[in-house]
């Protein structure tokens, strides 16, 4: 059984026991978070966001170059007014470079991918710095909106402010 | 108090509670999910996805354009071997058009946003059938990954395959 097949059935008995059929597209806590599409990080039980609550944009990573269209939507049309970055201990990103990925790439599947950056780093603070950084100085994020960043440790559960 | 200071303050429950830190970084049941930043989408509660389980991967409208980036991470390093593309209902990206947005971040921001395609669609079945078919397309990934794609109703919790 592909595993898809296990997750639509899953979704009948979300469907049985579901409630929040009335809530309005707006987030009702108007805060958009930025992070990692990592599987060990559930940020609605990290932050107990309940539905409803909150935009949630994540990449590979946690990329802020990879959000900055999604953020203007949040902020333009559905009200966000807060944005916290979180990146995480252990991410993938800091095992691989450019490189070394284009080249797999190219080996697995033939693919010239010199075109793509794969946006790697190899300081969990220091890409933070960079994403807040990258996004308190674009233009198209409003000068009043906090954007704060964090690292969440995998390990642990916790999440420490870094900028 | 921001919003964000009510985050930081409930993931200090988390980490008291918290298990799974000794969970590897691939994801246990090899799936990826592509879907959009809406509020209303509790991707874990809706598919059932526990901690370590699945890669989740979101931005405005759920866009595979966006997510190619993170999808080629996702199966070369870590091996996910299945896609889930989930639209849904009374989306935000059916409310507007690059030309109107462009319009409103000009007036808002004083910024010429021109060159940002924001990627709004106007049906939500299609524009699941265009992102699997680009998914599909693309020599970035493998042939055989199954790519699925659905549209998820925000009023009734149900969850369509759509192609």
């Amino acid at each position: 059984m592909a595993v898809i097949d296990e997750l639509v059935e899953a979704s009948r008995q979300h469907r049985l026991n579901f409630t929040g059929g009335q809530l309005p597209m707006p987030p009702r806590r108007r805060v958009a978070i930025v992070t990692c599409m990592d599987a060990r990080i559930l940020p609605s039980r990290i932050l107990e966001l309940d539905i409803g609550d909150a935009h949630v944009i994540r990449n590979a990573g946690g990329r802020a170059a990879d959000a900055v269209r999604s953020l203007v939507i949040s902020q333009e049309l559905l009200g966000t007014r807060e944005v916290a970055v979180i990146h995480h201990t252990d991410c993938g990103m800091l095992t691989f470079t450019n490189e070394s990925l284009r080249a797999k790439v190219k080996s697995d599947l033939g693919v010239e991918g010199s075109s793509i950056d794969f946006l790697p780093f190899t300081n969990v603070e220091q890409s933070v710095r960079d994403d807040v950084g990258l996004l308190r100085a674009s233009r198209l994020i409003p000068i009043d909106i906090p954007i704060r960043g964090f690292v969440y440790d995998v390990h642990s559960g916790a999440l420490t402010e870094v900028v």
